[in-house]
This record gives structure tokens, sequence and C-alpha cells, in this order.
């Protein structure tokens, strides 16, 4: 018997009527289901399990996630290297990692049921801070690393070394280091370009670089990065927007692919070009 | 009797030195000299007078300004309205603001203490902060205002209007309202273009604009601003880097052109494009 | 009585009826009409007089232009000094020049010949190629003056100074030197700033410049430039994209304001703002 | 005996000279030695073969370059799917491409014949133009292929099929697509990232892009494209900037990795971000 999890984004407000309907749905086809102990709050009387979001994902064969890219990055995170796909259902427009808008939410879970979707694989980053030799932070991002200043600070140096090797410094607002998925996010804003989801590489993106040259750069998955921070100045790194922690000066930001990746349902008719043309409105001015 | 005084940013190394030769200089010459309070310390034992950074432009003819562009803007803050001239002398590299450098010095001021060197003035912005009807700070900028979210909040929305009429929206990582003079810093860093520093206009520059079509406006001087943060995140606003606050939702800048001029003492050689060569090694690759 | 000349976009579908219309519309309320002898072709039988587009301007009191910002831009060169105003219909989308939509046109000429729309001046730009101490090409632009390389050319030389005085070099693809009107046209697809239309200001936009610091700059409507080619390549010189020249190595384009404006009819609705949100599509991502 | 091939930039000053002390040098170790047919005209009486310079890669083990990126660009064309490697002396500044500079010519070459070198291998691009169902034209590149339309023609319209379904289109000026080794060529001058040169990818740049969503795309090597013209203009393919053929409206261009790769000896100092540092003047404003 498949076994569902269930993620939600808890302030939509659809939330309790779709996530009602979608268990009723699975129950029915005789499905067992769990949810995310968040949501069940929403939906009292709910006939499905309820489980921490860290324990979800070893519990269920498939992660059904109601919500925007937020709450898709959030769960995948958790997902880690488990391998447990993921199919994301957008609850607002059309997001870049959420494979189907709500109307379209049934016929995607009964096509995934029936095996007709395909999975892809996305690589994802591991980042570690190192503060006088000691590893003090330690987490994966499917998106991006992000270090940058506090809104009153001055400009920060960064120094980045590739493979071992000193390769640049960074006088700048920040620094994003991007996964191809996470190219079309905080990257995208900052100049960086778009880069193929499926492709192992990383993308080293300034935000609001001092030095004028400093343009986004791309790497090869398989590189590992150290970037230490040079400046006495209130500095934070983040990953997926969503943990961080506070950097002192001469802690250094380890960077590097994760041996797992993220699986994540897709729905053929949205390939990676229409979603481009859909979000950024090209083919119009 | 010509009156002078000098500002000095205090944790330069050559300043005592530098400061010491130069009150000599001037007094040998018959002037009366005051020195900022906090830079009186530096140089104990020293025969000029000694006055706060907010008290000495009243009683001086001309400021003297030790330092790099930051210190020379918190000069220009603390004269405001006054109108008394400023030289900047730029004890590191060359600066956009800073006229000479101090190799130049003494040549610099006794061309100064002849009569034989331009003053020019640049626009400044006045801004202040409206929280439910009431202005709860107020300050003028010679770069900049800008409205910035901090490392670890999510995108903002800002509305603008211009002239009292709804203009735009931004999401993005803030917003830099910039002078002329201003063209060169922050906003350069984040896409802005370069305006010539004696012109009267405006600059808004989004910084991180999630929206790909929003670029770079430059208005006219004489145009009003109001700025709207809609979003309920960490958010501050600061000048020149120096002065600032936290805002709160619904929080409105209001941004218009300074009703005085800073009055910038120019050295001839060093024109706008020269500066621009040198800073941005302009004719090299 | 009022002189009412009509210019039109030759190969726009929608031409010969609207015109017809609109000569009706002008005759019976008594008013002259005169339309460009191109497009008298279109309406055979049309009881408006046939004028060339050069004479045109000269013999009546405003121009209605139906086509796009093409169709307008031609006219305000043929218009030149005369200071006729200009009515832009946009048979299209929505122009960037044109004030008003087909849907909306009727209403527009009757505000107009009312004498309740408002007037606004654009600064336009005048250029002249010297070769060899010999001027051989004059004209005037109300977007632009694009000196640009040809596709198979290599990277070009431009020496620039800015009144009378060396000011920067560009190793590029070309340059724009554009007005504020221009600055939304293709300056605008170059990196270039947003200029508000009645602003006096030059910008000079480099087109795919080699050196990454040479940023986009705004100098003073009232300062003469002096573009001087430094390369034997094939390099032409285009105003506002519709008129131009080869030029030759060590040929110099000479750009000042002209020293007449065109005057734009303007809608009320339709500011600048509004314009700009609509063209680009700002409040979406 | 290994047999050394000689390529020189023909009208670089120092051309003669360094030629005839290489062949010296090389003949005095007992080396056979070719050079380019348009070269022997440069030192006459050198020992030296002379061959055409499409004939000369099969009769090499090695081909030494001297002259600047240009030159080089030539040669990997000539090599195409030889496999025979280049080492590219730069008889200027520093190149990209090539490895070392005049100075270090000889120790560069003692150490390629001792074996003491890597050699470093760069895919490269195959282009085919398809005119009415027929191949018109077909030609490798190392750099880029370039659609760019004529300084006097308008914007033109692209649409690009990736892997054989449609994937955007461009209203621009023209269209880059190219290498990693390219990218810090044409296409960063257009907006381009810099992507590491090892790396199998493509980027596709659009210059002067009227749509501004438009932002460069990194795809995977293996992605095969279709660019098809779409406009009645005067519009240009070229590769590497040196071969090229005027394209008719409804032409496609078809892109592809080629199969063979241009293999580069290395001079281990050299490494890529040290070039990028040198050339791009990081580490300074």
């Amino acid at each position: 018997m498949m076994r569902v999890g269930i993620a939600v984004k808890p302030d939509a407000p659809q939330a309790p009527a779709v996530l009602t309907r979608l268990v009723s749905w699975l129950i029915q086809r005789g499905l067992w289901v769990a949810i995310e102990k968040e949501a069940a709050g929403l939906v009292p009387g709910c006939p499905a399990a309820a489980l921490r979001k860290e324990d979800l994902p070893a519990q269920v064969d498939v992660v059904i996630v109601l919500g925007g890219d937020g709450t898709l990055l959030s769960m995948a995170r958790a997902v880690g290297d488990l391998g447990v796909p993921i199919l994301g259902v957008n609850l607002g427009g059309l997001g870049f990692l959420t494979a189907t808008t709500l109307e379209e939410m049934f016929s995607a879970v009964a096509a995934l049921l029936a095996g007709e979707l395909e999975v892809e694989e996305r690589m994802m980053l591991a980042a570690r801070v190192r503060r006088r030799q000691e590893a003090i932070f330690e987490h994966v991002a499917l998106n991006d690393v992000v270090i940058l200043k506090s809104a009153m600070s001055r400009i920060i140096n960064l120094a980045v070394s590739v493979e071992g090797r000193y390769a640049t410094a960074y006088r700048a607002d920040g620094l994003i280091i991007s996964t191809p998925t996470g190219s079309t996010a905080y990257s995208l804003s900052a100049g960086g370009p778009i880069v193929f989801p499926g492709m192992d590489a990383i993308v080293l993106t300034p935000v609001c670089s001092h030095t004028l040259t400093n343009r986004p750069i791309v790497l090869p998955g398989t590189h590992r990065l150290e970037v230490t921070l040079q400046t006495a100045q209130q500095v934070m790194v983040t990953l997926d927007g969503q943990v961080g922690i506070d950097l002192e000066e001469s802690d250094t930001v380890e960077v590097w692919q994760a041996p797992a990746r993220i699986r994540l349902v897709r729905v053929p008719q949205k390939d990676f070009f229409s979603v481009l043309r859909t979000k950024l409105k090209w083919g119009e001015r």
C-alpha cells in the first residue's frame, strides 16, 4: 500500500479546505496518509496520521506539498538524503519548483499514483560554517547559500577559494552561491544567469558588488568552495532564505555539492521553458 | 582674518601627524584654526581651538576634511544649510568627494586661501519618516537615502508616489534614492547610472528587484517622493550609510531636494571625468 | 480656422479606414485638413489637401500622427523648429510617444480642438558629422544618435569629449546618445536608465562595452559632445534609427541640444508612470 | 622526432623577429618545424617548411600560435577534429586563450617538449545554416556563434527551440550562443555570465534585448538548438567573429556540441581565476 505524506503552507487561506478534500480523496483510494503535525490543527478530526515535519519523509513513499516554492524548499531540506519524491501543488500562482496548480491537483496526483509521472533529480548544496577550526553550523540547501550584510553595515570583504586555491575576493553587500534550481530565485534578482535545472553547476552571484567587473560565475557542481569573511561587520549566512546563523570575522563558509539529490515529480506539459515564459512574461515586452 | 575648521577621520594612522603639520602651517599664516573635539585628543597641546562637530561649521569660513568620502559626508550633514565650503583631502586613495590627495594638500590649501579655487554646489536630499501621521525622523543626505531589508528578512514591497501621484511599486531587497553625487556610490553597485554631479536630479535604483523590468529611473531634482513600506519585515532607512532608523509596516519615507546645497571646493585638474577614469579604470579592459 | 495635418503609417492595415473617418470628422467640424502625399494614395477621392511630408508642418496648426512611435519620430524631424504640436494616435498597442489609442482618438481630438489638452515640450538632439574639417551630415533626433559597428566588424574605439575636454573612450559595439524621450527606446535595451521625459539631459549608453566598468552616464542637456571614431571598421551613425550615414576612421560626430523643442500633445490620464507600468509590466514579476 | 607547427599573427610588429628566433631554437633541438605559408613571407630564408594553414595541423604533433586570442581561434577551427594540441603565446598583453606571454615563451616551449605541461580540453560548437531544407553553411566555433542585425536594421525576431521543442523568442539586436571558452569574450560584453572553461555548457546571451526579462541562460552542452530568423532584415551569423554568412528570413541556424574538442596546452601558474583577476582587474575597484 502506498503511503502519502502531505505538507502544507499553514497560512494559506485555502489550506484547510484543500487539505480535507485531498486527504479524503487519497483515503478513498485505499492509501495510507500522514500530514504534518503543524497542519493537523487546521483540520480537526482528519483521519490522516499526524507526524512532525522532520519525521514525515521517513514514513512515506511520496510527499505532496501544498503551498509555494518556500514550503517546498523547507520540505526538501527535511527529506535530505532519503530520496522521497516531492510533488509541489502551488496554492497561489505558478512556481518554479511546484509542478502543478490547484486546478490540476487531482489529475496530477492520479497520474502520480498511476506511475505516469517522471521524477527529475536536482542537485543540492551542503554548507558548513567553520569558526576557529570548529564546525558550528551545517545544513543543505536546494536553492542557495547566501552571505549578506545587514542593512546598517558597510560593504563587506569576502575571499573565495575554489578547490583549495585562492580564486577571487568580493567587496560587496554579499554573495549568493546558488544551485541551478536557485538560479531563478534570489540569484536572478541580483543579476545572475538562468541555469538549466538538471545541470550540475554552482553559480556565484555577488550582491551589489563595489567592483564593477565582478560578474556572475558558473562553476562545475563538483567544485568545492570556501568563502571567508574578512570584515568585522554584521553579516549572516542563510540557506534557502529559511535557516541561518550570524557570521563573525574570519569565519569560513564551506560549500559543496550535497551527496543526495532532491527528487521532484514533474508534470510533462510544464517544461522549464514554459515556466520561464509564463513567470518572466517572455514574448511580451 | 579667515577662520579654518578641520575635521579628521580619527582612525586614519596618518591623522595625528597630518593634523599637527596642517594646524602649524595655518597658524603660521595668521589664520584662526578650530578642530573637531574628537580630533583634539589625537594631538595633545595643539594650539587650535576644539569644537564639537555640530558647532564647528558655524564658527569657520571653510572646513578642511582629512579622511575619505565617509568623513566628508558626515561633515556635509553637520554643515547643513550654513553654506560653509568644504575642502576634502583624501588620506587614502582618491575619492569621488575629496578634491585632493595628501601629497597636494598644502598647494591646494594655499590656492584655497588665495581665493584661486572654485566652489561647486551640489544638491542634497532631505528625508523624513512619517509614522501614523507623525514625523519621527528627519535628516539631510548628500549621497543617498536607502531603504533596505535585513539579511534574514524576505523581499519587501515598496509603493512609490511622485509629486503626490502613485508611480510604481517595488518588490525588492530595497530602494536607493540618490543624488547625482551619490550616483557613483551605492547606487552604482546596484546597477544605477552615473549622473553628472552638478545636475539637479534624483535617481531611483532598486536593490535586487524581483521584477526584472524595474530599471533605474532619473527624475528631476524638484520632484517630491513618498515611499511607503507595505510589508511587515525588518527594514531600515539609512542616510549616507551613516544615520538611520528602523521602519515599520505602513511607514512612509518622504524625500525631497534639501533647500540648502553643499559647497565643495574644487581643484581644477580633478574634473569629474578624470576621477571616473582613475576610479573606474576606464581606458583599460 | 484651425488647420490640421495628418501623417499616417502607410502599411498599417487600418490606415485607410481610420484616415477616411478622421478626415470626414474634421471637415464636418469646419476645419481645413491636409494629409501627407504618401498617405493620399490610400484614400482616393479624399477631400483633404495632399502635401509632401516636409511641407506639411508649415501649413498647419497641429499634426495628428496615426501610427506608432516610428511614424511620430519621423514627423518630429520634419517639424524641426516650427513648434507645431503633434498628437500621436497609436494604431497598434500603446507607445511611449503616442498619447492615445485608436479607441480614444475622437475624444482626444475633440479635447484638443477645444483647447483642453496640455502640450509638453521635449528636448531634441542635433548631430553633425565632421570629416576632415568639413560638415558632411546634419540632422535632429528626438530619441537618439546611435554610432554602431556592422555585424561582421570587430569592436570599435570611440573617444568622447564633453564641453571641449577629453572625457572617456569606449571599446564597444557602439554608443547611444539619447534624449530623455529616447531613454525608454534603444538605450533601455542596452542597459541605460529611464529618464523623466521633461528633463534636459543627455544619456550616454555604450552597446556591449568591452570595458565592464563603462556604465551609462547622464549629462546635463547643455553639454556638448564630440565622439571620434578611432578605428577603421564598418560603422554607421543613425538618428532615431531612421536616417544615417557611414562613418570613416577619424570622423567626428558632434552632438548638442537642438535649439527647438518638439511639442507633444498630452492626454492627462496617460502620465509617464502609467505608460511605464503598462509597457514594462511593472507590478507583475 | 617531434614535429612542431607555427602559426603567427602576420601584422604583429614583433612577428618576424620572434618567428626567426623560435624556429632556430626548435631546429637546434633537432625538431622538424613547419610554418604557415602566409608567415613564411615574413622570414625569407627560414629553414622551416611552409604549409597552408589548413594543411598544417595534419603534419605536426603540436601547434604553437604566436599572436592573440584571434589567431588562436582561427587555428582552432583549422585543427578541427584532429586533436593536435595548441600552445598560445600572446604577443600583446595577456589573453584568455593564449597560455603564456612572450617573455616566458622559451621556458614554456621547453616544458612542453619535455612533456611537463598539461593539455586541457575545451568543447566547441558546430553550427549549420539551413535555408529551405538545404544546408548552405557549416563550421565549428571555439568561442561563439553570433546572430546579429546590421547597424541600420531594426530589431529582429528570433525563435529558439531546444532539443526539438519551442523554448523562447527574442526581440533583440541579436543572440550570442557561446561555449564556456567564449563566455569571457563577446558574451561577457553583452551581459552574460563567466562559465568555467572546462564545463560542457552552452550560454545564450541576447544582445540588447527589447524584452527586459530575457536574461542569459546556461544550458547543458548536450542540448541541441535551432534558431530561426523571423524578420526580413539585414542579419548575419558569424563564428568566432571570423567567418560568417548573411541570413534571410526563415533561415534556421542549428547549433550543437561539436564531436571534437580543442586541446589547449596549459601553463600551471596561469589558472583560470588568475587570468580573470588580471584581465578583469578584480581586487581593485
